[in-house]
């Protein structure tokens, strides 16, 4: 099964690709499926999107990201970075100081990340109303069978 | 704590909001934080984009959905429900055919998703061109250490 890791979607792939590259999230051996994991998981999001507005040290992003432990930040920022979306700077001051940036492509996916974000903040009083009216026609249901 | 959740991001709060509506995917508190997790999710994402093109029966999508197991997608599918972004429609035929569509705020983010997806796609020779030198520049590095 090893030598089917990495294999790259064929452009005759099903008609619901996202776009004419050669690459495809839909396909489980497609390398961009992970890569896209690391940009929408839980902590990936919001770290791209912290970083949108110019270079943020460590413990100012773990701050940003509510929640996020520094073990997982930087796991998250690592594989941020491999990939090649953060650049990771060292500055050479006492003590010690790390920033990090987005790089040119991580920008490009931090916007769409933004525009994503904005829509979902945008949708949250219908997601809120609509959820009540569910639990209630689900517990009205409920109560109907009892 | 129960009492602090569901708790609405104070339209005060630093300025690393992505828009001004009340909510703030930053906050850990914040109700739409699950939300965009439900969207941005391993499955979620991949589902909600796959169901762009109209309405697709439970086992095309596990299908189209590379990957994903029935239970999962299940459970996918329910979150996306409940949120508003998903319709589930019995149709009254034999066998029992179930249909998903996008209702339309799930088409909305279902947009912002695939134009977020897109870009992943476009950015992945980069991705991957960035990866071999990092992994090189890694292993040298480890090398020179040794």
């Amino acid at each position: 099964m090893s030598g089917s890791i990495g294999r790259v979607a064929d452009k005759s792939d099903p008609v619901y690709k996202a776009d004419d590259t050669p690459f495809d999230v839909f396909s489980r051996t497609c390398p961009s499926r992970p890569v896209l994991e690391h940009v929408t998981g839980r902590w990936g999001s919001l770290v791209l999107a912290a970083l949108q507005n110019g270079p943020v040290r460590f413990n100012d992003l773990r701050r940003r990201v509510d929640g996020v432990s520094q073990k997982v930040l930087a796991q998250t920022l690592h594989a941020l970075e491999r990939d090649g979306f953060v650049n990771r700077h060292q500055l050479s001051v006492f003590p010690l100081r790390v920033e990090y940036t987005l790089t040119p492509p991580g920008q490009d996916v931090a916007a769409k990340l933004l525009e994503l974000i904005t829509q979902v903040e945008a949708s949250m009083d219908s997601v809120l109303a609509f959820r009540q009216d569910y639990d209630s026609n689900a517990a009205a249901g409920h109560t109907a069978r009892a």
